[in-house]
Parts: C-alpha cells; structure tokens; sequence
C-alpha cells in the first residue's frame, strides 16, 4: 500500500479570455488538478469568470494579475493574455517559479518566446503551449501509423488546412485582428495548429525553406487574415499548409508516405467529444480495371475513455509539475518548449515571406 | 410510339495503352456505342487486344492507325496514344471527319491543342477529353452544392491532391516520364486531375496567376516527377494542388465557401465502383463548450444506378455525336473543348513557373 499521496497541482488563470472558460472547465475535470485563483483586470470580471465557469467556491479572485503569481500557494499559470503581453507576463511568471501554460500562438516572434523560453530555464519551471489536440488519444494512435514503415513509409508530403469564417463583429473587435495585441492574425490563431501539424507529423523535423503563398489577405491594420505557404526540407519533403478568418470553418491533414496515407478533417477539433478517428491507407492500388480502390482505406476509432483532450493536456502538464516538486528542476520536460520554438519559428518566416513579397525564407 | 431507330456510335480506338483497356470496357457496356475497329502499330498486337479486351467479333483489325481513321464505318476516334503524338493523330482524326474522344493531358502545349480544336471546328466534329469522374453521377450532385448560395456560400479556397507511388519500372520506362514521348510527366498525367477538379470547381474560370511550389523533382531526363502550384484568381480566390508520382496513392479535393465546404478523398476513381460518397458541411461551428462540431459534416452517398463514370463518359460521348449526325456540325458541344483547352493552359503555366524558378506566371 503507497503511502505517497498524490499530488492536486494548483492552476492560476490569468485572464478570462473566451479560451479559459474551456481550459477552466479542463482544469476542474483534471484529477491532478484544481483551479486556485483566477486575476482579471477588475476583481468583478475575475469574480464573475469564477461564478460562470463553476471555479471551487475556495479559488481566489485577484482584480490584477500580479497578486496572483506572487501567490505562494499556486504552481501553474495558465495564460490566455493577448500574444503581445505574453512576453511580460509569461515571463514575470517564471521569474516568480511559476510554471507556464501560454496559450497560442506563444509570442509576436521567436526572439520574444526565447526570452520566455530563458526565464522558465532559469527559473526551472515547466513551459508548455496550449495547444490540445496533440494530448489527444487519436493523435498517439496516427503517431503509431506514421511511424510504421511497413504501413506508413517514408513521409514525403504533408498539407493542413484550417479556415472558419469569422463574424463582422471579430473581424472588427476580436484581439486576434488588433495589430498591437495580435499581429499574427489568422496565421498566429489558424495557421498554428496547421504549421503544427506539419511538424508534428515530420517529427518536429525544421523545414529548411518556408515560401508563403501569394493571394494571402492583409486587413487595413496589417494583420492576416488568410494566408498559406509551402515548406521544403532538406531531405525532399515538402508541406503546404493555409489558414483564414475568411472562409468556412473546414479542417484537414494529409500526410503521405512512400507507403502509405493518414488523412482526417478535424484534427483541432474532433467531429465529437467522445470518439475520434482518422482514415488510414496502406499500399493502396485500383483493381484490375481501374473502376475501385483495392484495398480502400481503414477508418480507425479512438474512445477517449471519458478524458477529453484539453483534460489530457491539464493532467500532463500537471504530471510534469508534480514530477518536478517532487524530483526538482532536472525533472523539466524540454521538448514541450522546443516545439512550440519550432512552431514560432515557421510562422515567423511564413510572416517574412508575405511581408518580403512571398520570396523563400531560410529557417535558421 | 417513336419510329427513330436508336443510333449506336462506332469508336476505333487507335492505340492499345493500358487506359484503352478500361476505356473498351466502357464502350462495351454503353447502349448507344460499340466497338468497331482497333487499331496498333501492328495487327498481332490489335488482334491481342481484341480478343483480350472481348472486342466484338465484327470488330476490324487495323495493323496501323490511317487506315482505321479512313474506315467509314467508323464515327468517333478514341486516342490513348502517347501525348507527343496527339497533335498528329487527333488533327489527322479530324481532318477525316472522325469525332476526337481524347486521352489526357491533351498536347504537350495550348499551342498544340489549339491545333487540334481548329481541326475539329473546321471539320465540324466533335471534341472531348478522357477525364472521367466528372462523368460520375456524384459530380453532378457535388455541383449542387457548390452552386447552392444557402449550403456553400461563395467558393473562396480549393485544394487539391492526386499522387500515386509508381513502381520502378514505370519510373525507368513508362511513356509518362520519356521526355519525346510525355514530357509534362506527373503534372500531365496526375497533375492533369487535380487542375481540372480546380477548374471545375471554380466553374471553369480561369485562375490569373499561377506559381509553382518549389521543390518540384525533375527527372535526370527533365520530366517531372512531382510538383504543385498555387493559382490566384482576379476575385481573390485562390488554390494549391499537388501531384507526384513519388508516394503513396492518395487524392483529396476540398472546396471551401463562405457558407460551406466539400470534401472528398476519391474524386478521380471512387473508393467502390456501385457509389460514391462526399462529405457536405453547411454553417459548421462548435458547442458551447468547443468540445466538438455543431452540426457536422453530411455524408452524402451516391449511386451509380449500374453505370460506373467511364461508361458515362462514353455515353456522353456518343449521345453528343448521335446529337450531330441527326442535326449537323450546329450541333457540336464547344465546351468541352473550352474545358480542356483551360486544363491545359494551367498545366503549361505551372510548368513555365517550374522551368522559370518558381515565379509567378500570368494565364492570358
């Protein structure tokens, strides 16, 4: 019988972002979690986050942000800040050893995200993107086909989409269209998860040229709201991914093999909450008459066991932590961090390239 | 009750390429055409295909493609020979009053072609590519949805994909990588599918400029084994494709609106020959919770009512020609030719973009 009790790691939500309200709702639902604060810029706001959202009657309401990550009692920060306070913020956190949850995209730039990337080494404190599907059961399972040489090969192509038609009223006033707050727009909201995506299924292998396509759409603010790119490695591979505010909400990833095929059309979101597939295809030809696919492609069903994947996402970050408070600053996962890096890095020279006049940018 | 007898129209088919294997089929199965002679470059090799093809016993045999084109039992000329040669035999076909049933891409170059539909506007016969699946009946039901205001919105985004991995031996010696023979390599072969999915999407009008991806893979002999490009339409739509002859089997053709979205994985040749489906999304969003989409994509299946896409294609064919020899040349369908003749102008300008390093090429 263990006689170690197991550790509830306290989150701290800075900002009640629409976001949050889901990531709150994760945090509740975490085992190894529990919401111990929230800080708006007014105590109303922050106490009225609480009451809406179902934060445990003990949770505290700051009415400013600093307050709760001097907070002695709180281990995790979770930050849903307009990207350009990312960098203040997420770095004060680490600097007062607390660990990081920043939403995406993480920074303006990849030199911000490296000042925040220095802060949580020096201060040993785990960083991590709030990017969910990755913690997704199904991501795992696509992971397995991906890596299978038999089934899968060799990757050779990958494209990603992710558009949704955003209302008059966000095209006008939402903090991703605001050249001060998010000057990334569509490609820092959308293109994230496509650009990650791609990394993801090159196992965050960094593609040596990035061209953005032309045709991509700036506001009268400067700020994107569609745009696309390709991504050649050194080895061959190539990648396109495109994003928008302006079109229907529509998703896809497609990673080629030399063998064979992972296709799906909701990998940011799954069609439903409580099961997930993807279309799997494995040295697929036609029949003798070229009128069929033989073999066609496999549907493949992953349950999420009642853990959806913004619950996943909290219990793993709140595992890291807990390893760490118990194993110390050794026991901080880098890599979480190196992938967000590389996702940055991409978007970054994707915004070089539009702004250049769509020429190839070298990722260093 | 009708005295007009039903008119049955006579293919030759001229050439014994793979693809006319599955193209006699279809002339077979097609209640209003039949077989009447074939035609190689050698009567032991028409003879073979004859008899393995179940050509009709009538059926002659020509041991060189003139004469077969100089029969006057013959009404449409169907030519799966090498792209090099199109020019000579399609113009030649014409010339003798034959009606052009083509294999794609078309001509190496808009030049070429241009030839070749003078030749079939002076004769007053008929012209038409041997794209296939937009003969399916699901195409038809697809363009409902892309038409329909309410459900899809305007087109904004299209992309689209057709790789195949082809074995070595096809990469050392099939017709589609000899540069005399086929030099558009992939982007004629497969590349071909993708475009015209584009074009028939944006309802044949043409892109304003194209850019090739870079990274294409040309041959050591100057074919193209893979490429992509994204084209920019005056109205700000936009789409990529991508086509290879390198990875594994795979197609996609996703058409984003303001309102709605298409995709399908089979467009070319469908997953089963009895029906076909695609998935249909309209006003799609998430829950409350972001937790899953509301409401989700439609799956809508497709029957083919005992007539696969090639036999419609033939039928089409047929009907259009039966059409002209009760009516005269008034009654030649130009469009099919327009469709083409756009096909091949984005083929040629992706292929300028590669040859010129990726710039972007302007469609005139």
């Amino acid at each position: 019988m263990s006689l170690v009790e197991p550790i509830t790691i306290r989150f701290g939500i800075v900002g009640c972002a629409e976001i949050a309200r889901k990531v709150s709702r994760a945090i509740n639902l975490a085992p190894n979690a529990q919401i111990a604060a929230v800080a708006s810029r007014s105590p109303e706001k922050a106490a009225a986050f609480a009451k809406a959202n179902n934060l445990p009657a003990e949770a505290k309401i700051y009415g400013s942000y600093e307050p709760l990550l001097d907070d002695p009692d709180i281990d995790v920060v979770y930050l849903p800040l307009p990207t350009s306070l990312h960098l203040k913020w997420a770095t004060l956190a680490a600097q007062k050893k607390k660990h990081v949850l920043l939403e995406k995209p993480v920074a303006v730039t990849v030199a911000e995200l490296d000042q925040i990337l220095a802060a949580c080494e020096a201060n040993g404190v785990q960083f991590m993107d709030g990017t969910m599907w990755v913690h997704h059961p199904r991501t795992a399972k696509m992971r397995e086909f991906l890596d299978d040489k038999q089934r899968f090969g060799e990757l050779r192509t990958i494209q990603s989409c992710f558009t949704f038609a955003a209302p008059e009223s966000f095209l006008k006033d939402d903090i991703r269209v605001k050249p001060d707050l998010d000057s990334l727009g569509a490609l820092g909201d959308a293109g994230w998860y496509g650009v990650r995506a791609i990394l993801w299924a090159a196992d965050y292998h960094l593609p040596k040229t990035v061209v953005a396509t032309p045709g991509s759409v700036t506001s009268d603010r400067g700020v994107i709201l569609a745009c696309g790119a390709s991504l050649q490695w050194e080895d061959g591979k190539s990648a396109t991914f495109h994003c928008s505010f302006l079109t229907h909400l529509t998703m896809f990833l497609t990673a080629i093999g030399t063998q064979g095929t992972l296709q799906l059309n909701d990998f940011i979101i799954p069609f439903q909450e409580h099961e997930a597939s993807f279309s799997t295809s494995s040295r697929a030809g036609f029949d003798e008459q070229v009128t069929r696919w033989e073999p066609g492609p496999r549907q493949e069903v992953v349950g999420i066991d009642g853990v959806p994947q913004e619950v996943r996402l909290i219990e793993e970050m709140a595992r890291l932590v807990g390893e760490i408070k118990v194993g110390g600053a050794g026991k901080v996962d880098r890599e979480w961090g190196a992938r967000s890096r590389k996702t940055q890095q991409v978007l970054n020279a994707v915004k070089e390239s539009i702004e250049k006049g769509f020429v190839p940018v070298e990722i260093a």
